[in-house]
Parts: C-alpha cells; sequence; structure tokens
C-alpha cells in the first residue's frame, strides 16, 4: 500500500497532510513531528507572548487528534526522523520519549523539517534566561519568565525581534535590541527602517543599540544570565536574553541523504516541490524559493510560502499537477501602531543586483484627512529604468500599509510596468482612501523619472 | 493671453484647476461654480451628517482663497455659466446673486458639472423637509433638521441611501429606506445585497422595503412632509425624507453647445478627456466612461475617478499628453461595521452581456482566528470560462474587504487569467490575514470551475 512519509509538521508539514487526505482518500499518511505541538501558527508566538492570544492552544490549527480523525493522518510527536535512506525507501525514526528507533518504508516523502534559530557562537548561551522564540514551548517558556524579569536584552533587529520588543514593552519592562546591522528591520531600506527606530525609540521608549555585536553573555551564581558583553566592551545589565539574531534552515538529514541544497543553503525544488530525488519533495521553510522579479534563488522562510508550497507538494504527490512559481518575499510586520510592510526587491537589493532602477517616496494621509483615525504612511516605490517595470515597494506608518502593499505584490506578479500600474481603478470612499490613492500619487511621481 | 475656463468646481474642476496652474505657471484660469461651496469632498457627506466630521469646513480640500492665493486661479462661485458658444470661444455667465450678466473668451474650456439628483415625478416633492443630498448646502439643511425628527424616509437603496440610513440610525432616528428595486446596493449581486439586508435589518434596526415605489408626498396643514405613500397603497408616517433614488450626469450646456452625449446619457470623451469639439474638453461626474472588462461605455459616477479625469484633462489642456484608460467601476461603501465592495463586473452584468462565466463564493476569516477582531468576509470572485480570464469580484463584511478588492482591481487591470493571479505573493502576518489569503482560497475554488 501506498504509504506518504511527511517529516515535519508545523506549517508545510500539516498543510499537506491534510491536502493529501483530500486529494486522496486512500493513501496511507504518517507525519512526525520533534516537537511536541503540530499544525500551530509560529507567526503568531510573539502575539501569545504579548498577550494579545492569552493561551498557547489558541494558536493550534489542528491537532494531532484532528488529524487522527478527521484526516486519518497517523502522528508522531516527539519523535525525530534521523536518517533517510532513497534508495531504500525508508527512514529510519527515534522516540524521543522512549528513545526507541524504528524504520518505516515510504512511497512517498515530504520533508518539512523548517527552520532553526541560528545559537551565535559566544560564551554564556547555556545560561538560565537565555531564550530563542522557534516553538511553543519555546514561547510558554518565555512568557512564563516574564513576571519576574525587568530588563530584556534582544540580540537581533529583525521583524521577529522587533515583534518581541513590542511585546516585552507591553508587558512594561526595559527592552534593548542590539543589532550586528547598521539598522534594524534590515529587509527594507535604510531610510525607511530608520523611520521605524525613530518612532520606536522616540515614542515607545524601545533601546535600540545598531552597529554592535553581542560577544559574551554574563551569568550570576545561581547561573542566571544577569549582563550581556559588547563588541564595545560596553557591559548591559538583564535579567532575560532572547537569541534572535538569524535562522537558517534545517537540512541536515536532507544533505545527509544526498538531496540537492541549493546556493542559500536551503533545499532545492523544482516547481512541483520535487527534490533532486525521485519520489521525495520538500515545502516549507527548509526549501529555497525563486524570486519572481529576479529569478534567482533566495532563502526567505515566511508562514505564507511554507502553506502554499504544503498544498503543491500535496497536490503533486497524489499525481495531481501543481505549481509554485516563486516569491515576491512580501512580508508585512508591526510594531505598536506602526506597520511596515515590502514587497518586491528593495533599492538595496536592486543596487547589488545592477539593476538601473529610480525610486519615488511620498507620505500621503491613508484616507480622507478629515475622517477621525487618518494616519500617514510612507510609500517607496522601486522601478527598473531599462524595463520600465516596478520592481518593490515598501510601505511603513501608522495608516493603513497592508492594502497597498497587496496592489503592488500583484502588479509585481502581473509583470506591469509603471505606465500600466498608474491606471489602476481602485475603490474608493473617504474612511478608507483618499481618492486619489496614496500609491497612485506615488506612481505619478515615480513616472516623472522614468 | 490664453485664458482657460472651469464650469464646476467640486472635484474634476477644482483638482483640474491645480493641475493646469502647476502646468503652466502663465495660463490664465477662471473656474465658475453654481455653489457656494467649491473644492469639497462630496463622498465626505453622509459623515458629516453622521457628526463623524464636525464641521462642513473640514469637508473643503481647497478654498478659493487657496485657489486665488496660491494657484492664481480666479475662482466665481454662486455663478452658473448658461451657455457655450463653441465657434467664438465664448461663455455666457449668470453672477447668482446680482443676476448680472457677462460674456468671456476662452482658449480652451474644461465642463466638470457633475451629476444631479433626479427629483421623482411625484406628488409633494415640494414639501418642506424633503430634501437630496448633492452639496454641502444640502448637509447643512439635513443636518439642521435632524434635532427635530424622529422618523426619516430614504426614497433609494443605493450607496448613498445606505450611508445615509447609518448617519440617521446613528442619530437615533426610526428609518425606512424604500427602494423600487429587488433589493437595496444594487450593483451587488442579489444574494451579497441580500447578506448586507439581512445585517441591516436584524442587526441595526434599519426597516427596508424593496420591490416599492413611492408614489406621494404628503404634507401637512404647516406644509411639511408627514407621510409617504407607496404604490401598494400603504402610508407610513415621516417627519423628514431625502429622495435619493438616482443621478444623472448634469449634460444640459453641453448638449445646447452641440457637444456630443454617449449613450449613458453623460459626456462623450476620448482618453485624453477631449470632446468631439476642439478645445473644449469634460470631466468628471458629466462624462462617460469605458469599462476597462467589457471595453462598453458606462456611466458610474465616483470621486476617485472624476480627480483622475481632472488630472489627465489638466495634463492635456497644457500641452502634455496623458490618458484615462477606463474604469472597472471599483468601489466601496460602509454601513456600521459592513463594508461592501466592488471591482469589475457582477455575475448579473456578465450574464446581460452574454459572458460564459463562472462563479466562486467562500466565506473565512479576513486574518488569522485566534487574533482579536477577526472577522468574517464573503468574496465572490467571476471569470470568463473562454478567456480564463478574472471579470470582478464582491467581497461584503465586518472583516477588511477593501484591501482584497483593490488586488482584484490590480488584477483585472493587467488582465490577469485565474491560473496567474493563484500565484499573487501577499503580505502574512496574522494581524493582518490567514496564511492562505482569502482571496487566494476563493482563487482556488474558482480554479477548480474553470
Amino acid at each position: 500500500m501506498e504509504h506518504i512519509i511527511i517529516i515535519g509538521g508545523v506549517a508545510a508539514g500539516a498543510k499537506a497532510a491534510s491536502k493529501i487526505r483530500r486529494e486522496n482518500p486512500h493513501v496511507r499518511i504518517s507525519m512526525y513531528n520533534k516537537g511536541k505541538f503540530i499544525s500551530y501558527s509560529a507567526c503568531g508566538l510573539p502575539y501569545f507572548i504579548e498577550n494579545l492570544v492569552e493561551k498557547p492552544e489558541k494558536l493550534l490549527i489542528r491537532s494531532p487528534k484532528d488529524f487522527e480523525d478527521k484526516y486519518k493522518v497517523k502522528v508522531f510527536t516527539e519523535h525525530r526522523v534521523t536518517k533517510i535512506h532513497p534508495t531504500q525507501y525508508q527512514v529510519d525514526i527515534v522516540d524521543l520519549n522512549s528513545n526507541e528507533k524504528s524504520t518505516e518504508q515510504y512511497s512517498k516523502l515530504l520533508l518539512a523539517t523548517g527552520a532553526h534559530v541560528c545559537i551565535p557562537n559566544i560564551e554564556g548561551t547555556g545560561l538560565e534566561n537565555v531564550h530563542i522564540l522557534k516553538s511553543i514551548e519555546d514561547a510558554i517558556a518565555i512568557k512564563d519568565k516574564m513576571p519576574k524579569c525587568k530588563k530584556v536584552i534582544i540580540v537581533g533587529g529583525g521583524y521577529i525581534g522587533i515583534e518581541l520588543a513590542e511585546a516585552f514593552i507591553q508587558g512594561g519592562k526595559d527592552t534593548t535590541v542590539i543589532e550586528m546591522g547598521p539598522d534594524i528591520l534590515s529587509h527594507l531600506d535604510d531610510e525607511m527602517s530608520q523611520e521605524v527606530h525613530t518612532y520606536l525609540t522616540h515614542e515607545k521608549n524601545l533601546h535600540i543599540m545598531t552597529n554592535n555585536k553581542v560577544t559574551k553573555l554574563i551569568g550570576n551564581k545561581e547561573g542566571k544570565v544577569s549582563a550581556v558583553q559588547t563588541e564595545s566592551g560596553k557591559e548591559l545589565a538583564c535579567d532575560l536574553v532572547i537569541l534572535s539574531a538569524g535562522v537558517g534552515p534545517s537540512v541536515d538529514i536532507a544533505k545527509d541523504a544526498g538531496i540537492a541544497i541549493g546556493k542559500t543553503g536551503a533545499i532545492k525544488v523544482d516547481r512541483r516541490m520535487q527534490t533532486n530525488i525521485r519520489d521525495i519533495y520538500a515545502a516549507g521553510d527548509c526549501t529555497e524559493q525563486v524570486n519572481m522579479i529576479t529569478d534567482k534563488p533566495v532563502w526567505i522562510p515566511l508562514g505564507s510560502t511554507a502553506n502554499k508550497q504544503g498544498r503543491v507538494a500535496a497536490i503533486n504527490m497524489t499525481g495531481g499537477d501543481a505549481e509554485f512559481t516563486g516569491i515576491l518575499g512580501s512580508s508585512i510586520t508591526k510594531a505598536f501602531e506602526y506597520s511596515m510592510a515590502k514587497t518586491g526587491i528593495s533599492a538595496k537589493e536592486a543596487e547589488e543586483l545592477g539593476y538601473n532602477y529610480v525610486c519615488a517616496t511620498i507620505t500621503n494621509k491613508d484616507r480622507s484627512g478629515y475622517i477621525p483615525g487618518a494616519e500617514n504612511i510612507t510609500i517607496k516605490l522601486i522601478a527598473d529604468k531599462d524595463s520600465k517595470k516596478l520592481l518593490g515597494a515598501q510601505i511603513i506608518g501608522k495608516g493603513d500599509t497592508d492594502k497597498r502593499i497587496n496592489v503592488i505584490a500583484t502588479a509585481l506578479t502581473a509583470g506591469m510596468t509603471v505606465k500600466e500600474f498608474q491606471h489602476i481603478d481602485l475603490s474608493y470612499s473617504p474612511l478608507f482612501s483618499t481618492s486619489i490613492d496614496p500609491i497612485i500619487v506615488a506612481t505619478y511621481e515615480l513616472l516623472k523619472k522614468l
């Protein structure tokens, strides 16, 4: 009998399991997950820590019981797949509770091993009250520590670092973000990061140290972290440290099995989510994607991508035909009233990649100024002088950024030129936008420069 | 010296005036407006009546003084242009206060005469407390009456009727909408209108009578409206009536001057906003547009269109080159927590036009279900079975409809097929959407049917 084994059950894996069942009512499906929780929203973890979401159970999409009863998927939590034998169509498994080892035969295999937090190679990362945030277990551990902590240091100013900073400040903690690079949120262009930086430090009392590296975590007699030391020699007292300075794709067992790894360090897959080895598919954070703008491989691990890839893999693994054509790196983050959205490539990426590009930036109200709650948004559009096409956009501010970034994402997917794009007919009501939407105003500016 | 005369100063006219000045610092510009107020947001009038906007001045974008000082535009309010003499390049003008008549020479003329409310041809429309809503003056008059009124009848369930209904209910009035057609918001498909209808009657206590025609307005001894009589013979007591059963383009002087009128009854213009008569342009609610989906002329008067057309006319009237390529009829309305958005054509329009079309409707949460404030939206997508392209969408609900409708509007402008559209990479955070956005879920459903 056909047997599909899925390694990893959080986003891509869980999505694939349910979709495989919908596509094929008969195939045997087993899902192995090293953690206790499967099928949950990892993107929601900062909001659980912030207490916007009270209970971790709320983040669960489907329970193991749901999978077993509704989808007839056999779920093995706290089980690790330790080795893949592609020629024998076998995997070795260890039960993390009993340490019992076993071997299972598969007809098709899906790798959804996800990503992991990179622990910096410095002294003191093993101290108590030093945490990472990847799983529900991590989030519960951090939330448990919060009542007793006063000074939090977050190592890394990426979007998870900034989402966590909000959670800690909302919890009344003295919070510092230490970022190695020139500014937080490095996926944005510098002046956009700088605007968010200013907002967070001036209006929200977040401490941000940029161009700074943590060289050591210092503990007290009880083995708890009590300070961090930075490259500049400074010592900063703290009682909780979150390591959030980077993530990497979890590809060890894939590599070991001879599955091709791309330049980005993640698993190489084709549009059907197939690896280089027959009957082995991969989806989610462990895989690399193609950037639809540059046509180059990138590794941008996002929950939206993982879910779509899981779906595509499931369709193909059950004899269907679906494609995942690539990503734009569309993303959005919120920190208090500010949201920061991006799609396509930034000006600095365009520069690196050698595009002959041009930018236009405007700041406008997000709806008619007389409507209570109208707020500013800053829109930066990037276009290619040669092809006259849009390359990307960044939108930040207290106003409504998400609806605008998705319009640009759609235009990018369609490969619209700026000239074509100016004619989009967006819905207008004073409650929702200005009569000529800020995106169009920005587009008029961009046209002048092309 | 060149002299540009603009007839009408609310949306398209005011926009054109400021844009003409930006394009040409020297040309003489005169703007004539029959009302007292120019350059204001007519779309904001219901929110002034609702008191979301306290003072009518808030709705003013630029004052006559702004125009004179900043843009060197000579503004004549309460002046009516009574006749155009195209061969002589002259217009006849009457000062509505002094009744003084004059004639002015123009080198280029812009018609921005807008639209008017159609007063039904029934008895009693001249009674006191019977109002229309078109201008700021109208809105002030209605708002003045509100404190003394208890029972309001709105004749017409279009979006202005519904926006007004919200205003009256918020003001504690017993409010009834009487609609001639089978349901309110007739630009939507029936089942979508029905959902809004149910919401408004069940949750908001609005009375709605459909398939019903008002045949007579009845007055009391003081000449104030006291009841309306309907076709069915029913008499409904009231102390305030708003006539909102239709609008028409204001084209009398255009017609009189031999300017071509389209099938829709509005002025025919090309993409450069030129009429059939040399040096006479038209923009805004008095003109018809081309529907980008059907390539047919339509008359959908909207503030967003008016502003863009005013801009395009201004550029072309000053020697530049710009185009207005058409509309999708994208619109959005709000009634309490519900918003109703549309772009492209509805299923009933597709039916009338003979398309071989298919629809998919889903109801999903607008963001991750565990985030407080997540609400349902219902998405209906319409596609062409022959071309496999999207034709239109309607999105309604308490959740975030506006950002989704604009994504579809962009896809429609780009002429995307449903297959291409499924690959859009939208930004995701649990605060803003589900990991696979409801639009994509609806698209997957649509694909199954194609």
